[in-house]
């Protein structure tokens, strides 16, 4: 019976943490250890600095107080399992998409990251629809996106950043293997005051949204396929690696 | 006269920026925008949820309460300097390397990621050895690196992860463009008990460090050179992506 | 019927104020706002520098995202409420005791304090005991205390500071009015070293424990009562201001 | 020679404690712990549940990564002065007044508290004024104060809650030993979107302010007096203690 392990960003009260964890629970053994605040936009970060305290929710079930994804998997792995290696990392699902450059913020992909890091094959689950997430449709096309894994296995260095339309799922129009694609959206800062009429400034967008280009994580699920983007822990730039060399000609 | 915008990820106060500054401010306008807290680990995290307060501490010197680095690039950007390109986005001078997947947490490093999302050439500082770093004489490699920059350009969606040698001056052996290594470490979670004889767990290792392969960031720096890795936004794995899609036949 | 207005400090989600709403749901309208996190020890913040978002758990059951008991007290009133003042505000139950000068520190005692300031008839319950709470049984006193308070009216600029003996409820000898107690442990900071044997303080006590004085909060718990100490936002030491003023000469 | 251990709430980077510690080593060693951010509005808050960390800024000079006013005082005493009790804890200088029901939010005087809980006689310093405060003029009239309370002693069980108007020196009229005040302002929540037209609520007030009432805090200041208030740590209220025994007939 394989064992997952499960974490997300949004917090271990979330609807779609649990709704993933029911339905892998028809699979095998779940254990969970996510966050126990919303800590979306965290980015991968591991917390070096300071001891932390891991609290029992449930059976299998657990939260790690002011910890991030990449520290739930870690003391997921080895201090729950006890070092002993679970067959996959899931995280999510997550509410909202993870797409084009905007998963290097991302919370949700950073637990799959670091299962990755940890030699463990993981895979990031998001949810991209404006309405309102149905988890437990989502929850039931992830445990498809895992049997397949199980069944076919991982590539090297490989891990998943799985995007999922919130649609019924006959609608859904099968799964599609992408490539990140690129942010089309227009930055803003809004500039507002506080009441005492000192300058505040919000980052945000004038509208969310990513290059419709054929191929890309975005192109897939925009025209309602499941998006699947095989991604790399070396974030090595090998064709610039080359042409620096001769231009600086060191 | 070229404009920089500098960041970190230890706080405005840190020996590591300042001398960044005074070195860059040889060359053109430094406009510094860093957090006010130190914030090692942070990963990529750009702050949605909540506006942002920015505090002047000086001339062309500025710090964002709370603020990531992500964050102080992005404000630095629209808000300081109205949405001007700067010539360049440093990050650092971090006290410690960032090297191998570590990158990946690096707030150091997502400095410069946020400004090549934005379309800015970016280069991240890191300071790599175990004595007391002298950020003077590091500082003034960084210069020597930013006039390479200016110099030569940076080739299309690249910015640059650059860790120096901790040495004199004179013991540093030259530039080496490197890819990104591998972590080489043992994790290791320590188990305490707090005063009140409840569990805590820290995330630590045996020892830090990386395989010594040539060709890598880690062997460089090991070997007296200066080591600039070109890194890219696009975190897809085309290989697997190749490989998946025969094997699951979609 | 009455409305109540409840919160604590040890978060939306803890058993000690799930336990308090049921039992006061027999007596009238509970209004439960909370934080989304455990603040114990946050004491009497109220968050003025940023605004705040208000979630929804349940039917008349809200969080406040980061939130102080404070700052949800406040919301409780001017936004759940709209204005309108409810009967009594009620905070907790607090895991673990609120005694002697260890309450200026309390996020359960300043909850009651928020509500005082409001105008709002206001109480604070703390279960004391060593070993698990029985948190339906100490709900049922509170339940009682309510009643008493909703019989006889509160005193002017007084709030309540209710400690309950985790006993059965046969066990508990009655109601105490009591003063505030007196800290009697000895205070110690330990010396640890982090993985990379750096030192770390951590602030504990010897044993925590109040001097055992007939007529004090601790007193009554200890010996079986509930305790009940009634107090006020006036901090001024009156006796101390003549005896400065002749002193002083001004 | 008196030995002072000093504090704040607005990170020991403030004009306000730099300038209370260059006119206090005229008199003694001034050892300065203050917190490495600002933290108005924390209440009294002692950090229990985590382990702290001490960085060193210059000679006699310490700050707390994380830490509140009352840590900072606890781990002054127990760590950098080794257990030896200072003659006198001082808090501040604060941007802002503390008067009125206020103080129990008052990260200042916390502080001073904490210095009274472990039986060290302390003083709260705060500036009082709309316009940019003088700190060094304000920290000669903190001065005066601390001669005085080094000449006369302190009442037992007492801390003082001292409010210096922001006036040049010879047109403060004298200190005025002064009773708590009371909050005269209409609270107010401001209600507003966020950029994804989502509601958040802002704490504050229509315009701050306190009763004009005679013998009070807020009376003193605003007739250019330096109002010191006695505080004690006692919060009883035993006149309420009488009539509610009575009432309840317990």
């Amino acid at each position: 019976m394989p064992v997952f392990l499960i974490t997300n960003d949004d917090g271990y009260f979330s609807p779609g943490i649990q709704a993933l964890r029911e339905e892998l629970k028809k699979l095998g053994r779940v254990v969970t250890v996510a966050p126990d605040r919303n800590l979306s936009g965290v980015g991968h970060s591991l917390t070096f600095n300071m001891p932390l305290r891991i609290r029992r929710v449930d059976e299998d079930f657990w939260t790690v107080i002011g910890g991030t994804p990449a520290d739930c998997v870690h003391l997921g792995y080895y201090v729950i399992l006890e070092g002993k290696k679970p067959d996959l990392v899931c995280s999510g699902i997550n509410e909202g998409p993870n797409l084009g450059e905007d998963i290097t913020y991302s919370g949700t992909v950073s637990g799959a990251m670091e299962g990755r890091i940890l030699g463990i094959p993981s895979v990031a689950f998001s949810a991209f629809g404006r309405d309102e997430v149905d988890f437990r449709s989502v929850a039931q096309v992830c445990k498809e996106v895992v049997l397949k894994v199980l069944q076919y296995g991982m590539p090297e260095d490989t891990y998943l950043n799985v995007n999922i339309p919130n649609l019924p799922p006959d609608e859904i129009r099968g799964f599609m293997f992408t490539r990140q694609g690129k942010r089309a959206y227009k930055e803003k800062v809004l500039r507002l005051l506080d009441p005492q009429r000192r300058p505040l400034y919000w980052i945000t967008a004038e509208e969310f949204g990513w290059e419709l280009e054929e191929g890309t994580d975005y192109w897939a699920v925009y025209h309602g396929y499941v998006s699947i983007t095989p991604l790399q822990l070396d974030l090595t730039n090998h064709r610039a690696l080359r042409s620096l060399q001769e231009r600086w000609r060191v």
